[in-house]
């Protein structure tokens, strides 16, 4: 499944389910949009779980989305390719 | 706050919020719990977000909570102890 808009607490998000073949896969993955998160100093919600992570960009200071968390996006996407 | 039970998708689970000084020192608790989850083939669901990563530990075969849950939850806070 792509990106869907959801809101959550009344904020715009994107959000994608990325699936692997087990835990430790899911955690790699995890750990690279973390640190992708971190070199930009923007910070998305990383649900982790058995062979699954569910990643979710927005930007609470406008209180939804901005063109950053697109670009965030797709570089998770980006990522996702190179890890599988 | 401590661990409380709640229930998700009709099961039983342990919830657990644990606050961090920023998004690295949850990233790097998150991994200590993926790891002792992988030791143990038991595996938690784990929201990391800036400054907080949220555990959930229940036993999905049985549809709910195990004795296992409640020993990896005692493990999850001493884990939080120790990179406290």
């Amino acid at each position: 499944p792509d990106w869907e808009i959801v809101v959550l607490d009344g904020e715009e998000q994107l959000r994608r389910v990325f699936t692997f073949k087990n835990y430790a896969k899911a955690l790699a993955f995890t750990n690279t949009v973390a640190d992708l998160a971190e070199a930009e100093n923007h910070h998305p919600a990383i649900l982790l779980e058995w062979g699954k992570a569910t990643v979710r960009w927005w930007t609470h200071k406008i209180g939804g989305l901005h063109e950053n968390d697109f670009i965030m996006a797709a570089r998770t996407d980006e990522a996702y390719r190179s890890s599988n």
